[in-house]
């Protein structure tokens, strides 16, 4: 089955924005077996929308668009997809009266061109929006199938979910099933070399590498009618990668260093407390995206002066003098004052030189210590990460997280 | 002069990344005046890249692809642009000779099919890659300019920026200038009401309104011969832009409500400590995301839990009991203690409600509270924020920062 993908809208011909609607579509449609053969954008132009209707329906079985499906002069999507399927337009009483309580719901006042929102071609159905006025549009004939939805992202998704995926699951035979593996302390490159031969003899379950920001992913994707049969084809992939690669997986699907490592001290009933010195509160805000950490972060310190990691955690002022505060013993120090002053199980100590300024040839931009105090034992990592200040800030907070999570999984 | 983007990988397709390039491309040629009218996604299919390169000839005068230059069996740009205008690959001594260079200057071992690279179209020029081993091409005829380029981002930039952007501003007859001014506390929607008669009147310069995460800003582009014109007519437009929204607009170009807080904190000589309950982090690590913050950003305590509210920032406990950790004299207390604390001539408490869990009907999820103490004066501000935890996090580290610029300001 071929698809097509069109966004609409002068917007994103003049770079305004990024369609980030086309990927997540694209996406969708690929688990369920679509083989999609062109990603377009057109601009608010009548001509242009209806000529690349027309050509997409040529050539596919199933055409989604984006956009254009608002109240003002410039949304064109009603009115090209009729004249591309030849069909009129009209009010359909029903959508009327749904915009109508809309309005009277949210206290807006209604005006006349809100209306055009209710006009779709003849025989074809509408798509209910939750969360705005826009209905999206289904249109089928012997050629293709439309499918209509609105240019937001947040109302493109809802009607993806609860409308167009379970549509596109019905007409297919097959069940998807698919599992992603999150690795750490290894690059795309290197995977892809470490896993050549698993990724050289994927048909199904299919394989996708997917780099994340100082992370890279694998999704794992079976396609089937038996939903078991299914499961455990990806398991045995995944049994395949985990010989290869196991030590650099972390975590499962949707989650992240942070609720990974989360998990493991909510299960193990520990709490931590963080002294940042270069990431400059990175790594607190990330433990507390999480929600319900607050049942295992006490807290963090700050410590971007010197003055304050001396009065606020305790560190001794003459090993700061002699060693520096980039320094193993200071990181450590952070660690244990942390841990001390906010009565924590676990303290972690941070300290490095994020850039662009600051740098010696003896501590260069990007020498990062990081010190573990865990159950009366201290480890303490050294890193010299070679990116700008944000690369080097964000990473520093990626590797004490792995570090905590190697940690907790020994004890 | 009209244009035409064309990305090429299936990788696009398959909705396994953003096609970001797309967009920075069109902003650019959407400010020498191009006239964008497609953007199109094309996976490695040698036919339906030969079609659409021929497609875009007929229609287009420039037409820019990304991707299709690596050194795989998959990288078929070179071949399909060739096979489009009808002109003969050759290997290019040149090119040949800098791929050799290339890896001989990383040690890397150079392969057969790494010399895939040094075809190009009879008459074609090349565009050298400082970052890779792809070089981009560029061949024109009498119909059309093609420029091919990398579709890994920073090699597509660095030509942009090094040989593309130059080229266009040489066979360009006008100047671009443009700013952008950067606005917080007001929605893009009640942005475009405000400035309505300005927005409909526009046509050189030309205005964009551009959401960003929490903050909006307005960019303002006038083209023309004369560069001083082009000065005066963007100031002039700000000018009528300030006078409608003037005291929403916190900074011009890339400015962020971190930097210009910083800047004046640095001009004035002043020190700033943070206190960070349900921001968890966010607030001290986007000061620090700037270069050079640790002249004037002397730290934070993360204090999550109550005990370390009392502990480290000596909020007082009884009042801590009576009102609770969410409250006006909390927040007061906290940017006390930690101006205090860190020796700083400011000091900010943040405390409130993130959510999901923590809410009640007295005290909802989204309830915030913001003090700042700055020269023995202490302000403090409610927020009832309606987002989820990432949110309301953001946007409170959002208002901290800009009532940190308004005491700033009057100082």
């Amino acid at each position: 089955m071929k698809a097509e993908i069109i966004s609409i809208g002068t917007e994103l011909l003049l770079g305004q924005i990024v369609d980030t609607n086309s990927r997540y579509i694209a996406e969708k449609l690929t688990e369920f077996g679509y083989d999609i053969h062109y990603i377009k954008t057109v601009g608010d132009n009548f001509k242009r929308i209806v000529s690349s209707f027309k050509k997409a329906e040529k050539r596919a079985d199933l055409i989604i668009t984006t956009g254009g499906l608002g109240p003002t002069k410039d949304d064109l999507t009603r009115k090209a997809l009729a004249e591309a399927v030849n069909k009129d337009l009209y009010l359909n009483r029903e959508l009327k009266e749904d915009i109508e309580e809309y309005f009277a719901e949210h206290n807006y006042n209604i005006t006349k061109n809100n209306y055009r929102q209710a006009y779709i071609p003849k025989e074809a159905d509408s798509i209910p929006n939750e969360n705005g006025t826009a209905p999206g549009i289904i249109y089928e004939n012997k050629n293709s199938l439309f499918i209509c939805l609105p240019g937001v992202p947040l109302e493109m998704k809802n009607m993806m979910e609860n409308m167009v995926i379970p549509l596109l699951k019905r007409r297919s035979d097959d069940f998807i099933y698919s599992r992603t593996l999150n690795l750490f302390g290894i690059g795309e490159s290197s995977l892809e070399t470490k896993i050549a031969d698993i990724l050289k003899n994927q048909d199904n379950p299919t394989l996708a590498l997917l780099a994340g920001k100082g992370e890279v992913s694998i999704r794992i994707t079976a396609k089937g009618r038996n939903k078991n049969e299914l499961k455990d084809k990806v398991k045995k992939k995944e049994r395949e990668i985990r010989d290869q690669v196991g030590r650099y997986i972390y975590g499962i699907d949707d989650s992240s260093l942070p609720s990974v490592a989360g998990e493991h001290l909510n299960n193990k009933g520990l709490t931590l407390a963080v002294a940042e010195s270069c990431t400059g509160g990175l790594l607190g805000h990330r433990l507390t995206q999480i929600p319900g950490s607050s049942n295992y972060f006490n807290g963090g310190a700050v410590v971007y002066s010197n003055n304050s990691k001396v009065n606020l955690l305790g560190v001794d002022e003459i090993l700061l003098k002699k060693k520096g505060a980039v320094s193993r013993g200071v990181a450590g120090e952070m660690a244990e004052g942390v841990s001390d002053k906010y009565n924590s199980d676990i303290g972690i100590g941070i300290t490095g030189i994020a850039g662009p300024g600051g740098g010696t040839p003896e501590k260069p931009v990007g020498l990062i210590y990081i010190a573990i105090k865990m159950v009366e034992k201290e480890s303490v990592w050294q890193l010299n990460l070679k990116g700008d200040r944000k690369y080097n800030k964000w990473m520093s907070s990626q590797y004490a997280l792995f570090y905590l999570l190697k940690l907790l999984r020994k004890i």
